[in-house]
């Protein structure tokens, strides 16, 4: 059996659980798996990270070249992140015949293209199951045992920070502000929360998914996000009691106009699978027309989740190159769907106005809301703790671009203070 | 691109699925999947079935050995069940150079080692996904993205006919004979339900599960198997009442003194996700000593799910034959674990006896836990409705090996009329 040299770079979370898996086990791999792997050089820049490991003597370097140039790596994990200096790494690993392991979702939701076609020309794999979902098997899924179907739609709770924000406001209380210190003592989020809070890390993680699920490239760029800055309790409280949960959610679907991709907070019913996945794990709910409807659970970060499937696509490309099979399943995005504008979405939508308390606003709001197509399902209006008035306001299918519409103008009336939430009513 | 030429062996539900499928995107694999299918070959002994699929003609044939015969072919799928001409085929088809699909459990739990080694001998793909789950993509992950895990445990609801049955029961209060009339009547259950509510189906599929996940095989004669058939609304009651769901649980754990297998009707917490699993659906959780916990949850049954794993099956095979680089993962079993004597487990034990309501009764059960060196955690006696009493008692953890001493001792009391339930309770 010859063995398969590994070379690392980014020694951080996700590396050193890299480094535990393979200390533990490569030796096991060897009979259950049929592999040999030897982890041969890790990169980083910082020698501390490569000392707390205990690496073997000589394996450790602070030069990516040495690794990308030495012709004896078969495999390069590429563990850095970003779309700049780790691009570079993949590319030039790819174009020196190596396969290639990465979790970075940023650069494959941004320069997936590329990766893959670099990838092909050089007859060698990339794989790239870490990037979305940490440790749950869920690309492979799709590119291989569901293959068979038309995937209708994915759905994602893709991102652990926001899914345990709204957990721990919806089982406790919390308020957004409190959620989100919370979150960042408990090392769940960044001490810039953006990518997390607005939903940019789920639009990567969807693209990537839709891209797969739907043969069709979708990338970063495209994917609508909104956050869940705007959550209040009283909009979860509000879902509670009508039988709803919030869940900051990851879509795409496949319509006949084209391909609907967004994230957005969402309320979808409190008895789907998708409601009781809570804390920081992550769940993505596929939608076939063979297999029916299908979920993946499982926890969606941290070094070790994460880790296992980098070591799992790594085992994959070891076989792979054993069985001189690299390449075997590359890129799969052999159409060109087009993707739909998000104006022309027609949802129900949950609206949270804050006003005045004065005779007549609801009337003039509501007569705004006709005069703009949009037709009204349910209201509610409660005293706000500050005089004002709170209405919350369901409504029936209505396209984004007349609620948008609407919203502009209620919101230029001088009796409305403010558009508390928007949320989609998702019937899934 | 070289086309495969498939040949398919039973034309029953799965197999009229796989037509189907195979019908709608034969074509879009091409560019899709990158494989070029054609189904040349469709056996069955009823004509009948393949005048109703509207075959091509030339492509039905009575004769098994047709297609086996047929150098041409490529692919087998074998879809006739069971371990009687069902193995024949497969063990001829392997040896005469063909990869197999197969979605029979019987078939790999039993003979698993022997079809797998008839593989690895021709050197060629045996791929069994539809075997266990319906559509849900399981063995396929744990051979690939979960393979960097050591697994510690399997859980399974696997038997979508009692789960439904169950699910009935709890939700709509329906007793043992009522739900499975009605699972009967819905296509659910067989006229003859002995394999589904005796635990005999679940036994086989965890047998599969248990021997890929620890590497070691398990076989269908190695699990005990305990099913559905002396639940009684009662015990739903009470166990919905102390926070629990009553499912019947496929279970594989590795422990330190051996593998422990077994099909139990189990009590778990019910805000376990395994818990939320209802009806039809199937679900199963893996726990990973990387990836943690992760559940993998579907359509466990039916003509179009369980089609969508064949047919991803057949995908793969045929990819691995263009690739040149069948056989990539054969057998993993490389390992010898023990299996653990059932006698030898302990948990905690739900205990339902049906008593005469006289004086003295509870203390004389009581006495024979004490002297069998069962602790009791709780017990609650009730009124029955034929004038007698019902006891329910909760053991602390025991040794199964002792409950079913106390048990044998406890009704041979003349007091004591009947043994209702006995459940385990599992905390996971």
């Amino acid at each position: 059996m010859r063995t398969i040299r590994v070379g690392l770079v980014g020694l951080g979370t996700v590396g050193s659980g890299v480094v535990e898996i393979l200390k533990r086990y490569g030796e096991k791999f060897r009979t259950r798996a049929g592999v040999a792997l030897e982890l041969a050089k890790c990169a980083d820049r910082d020698p501390a990270r490569a000392e707390a490991l205990a690496l073997a003597p000589g394996v450790f370097t602070t030069d990516v070249a040495e690794i990308i140039g030495d012709p004896s790596i078969d495999v390069i994990i590429e563990l850095v992140g970003g779309t700049g200096v780790a691009r570079t790494i993949v590319l030039d690993a790819l174009a020196a015949g190596k396969s290639v392991v990465t979790a970075n979702k940023a650069l494959m939701a941004t320069h997936g293209e590329e990766v893959m076609h670099a990838a092909e020309a050089a007859g060698v794999d990339v794989l790239f199951e870490a990037s979305v979902g940490g440790g749950i098997p869920i690309i492979g899924p799709l590119k291989h045992s569901l293959v068979s179907n038309e995937i209708q739609a994915v759905y994602g709770i893709v991102n652990g920070t926001t899914n345990y924000m709204l957990t721990r406001m919806a089982e406790d209380g919390l308020d957004y502000e409190t959620a989100l210190a919370e979150a960042q003592v408990r090392g769940f989020a960044e001490a810039d929360p953006t990518a997390d809070v607005d939903g940019l890390d789920a639009a990567a993680k969807i693209a990537i998914l839709a891209s797969i699920a739907f043969n069709s490239r979708v990338t970063f760029a495209d994917v609508p996000a909104e956050g869940i800055r705007s959550i209040a309790p009283t909009d979860i409280a509000y879902a509670h009691e009508t039988g709803y949960t919030i869940k900051l959610m990851a879509i795409g679907k496949r319509t006949p106009e084209g391909l609907d991709i967004r994230v957005q907070p969402t309320m979808i019913r409190a008895d789907h699978p998708l409601a009781k996945v809570n804390g920081v794990y992550n769940a993505i709910y596929v939608v076939g027309d063979a297999v029916g409807e299908t979920m993946f659970f499982g926890e969606g970060a941290g070094s070790l989740p994460a880790a296992s499937a980098v070591v799992g696509d790594v085992i994959e490309a070891a076989r792979h190159i054993q069985g001189d099979c690299r390449g075997l399943v590359g890129c799969t995005c052999t159409e060109h769907l087009p993707l739909r504008d998000i104006a022309d979405l027609t949802t129900s939508h949950y609206l949270r106005l804050h006003v005045r308390d004065e005779p007549g606003v609801l009337a003039a709001i509501a007569g705004i809301f006709g005069e703009h197509g949009v037709s009204l399902a349910s209201v509610i209006q409660k005293h706000a703790e500050d005089g004002g008035a709170e209405i919350v306001w369901i409504t029936h299918r209505a396209a984004e671009r007349d609620v948008r519409a609407a919203l502009a103008a209620i919101e230029a009336l001088e009796v409305v203070d403010a558009v508390g939430s928007v949320l989609r009513v998702e019937e899934l």
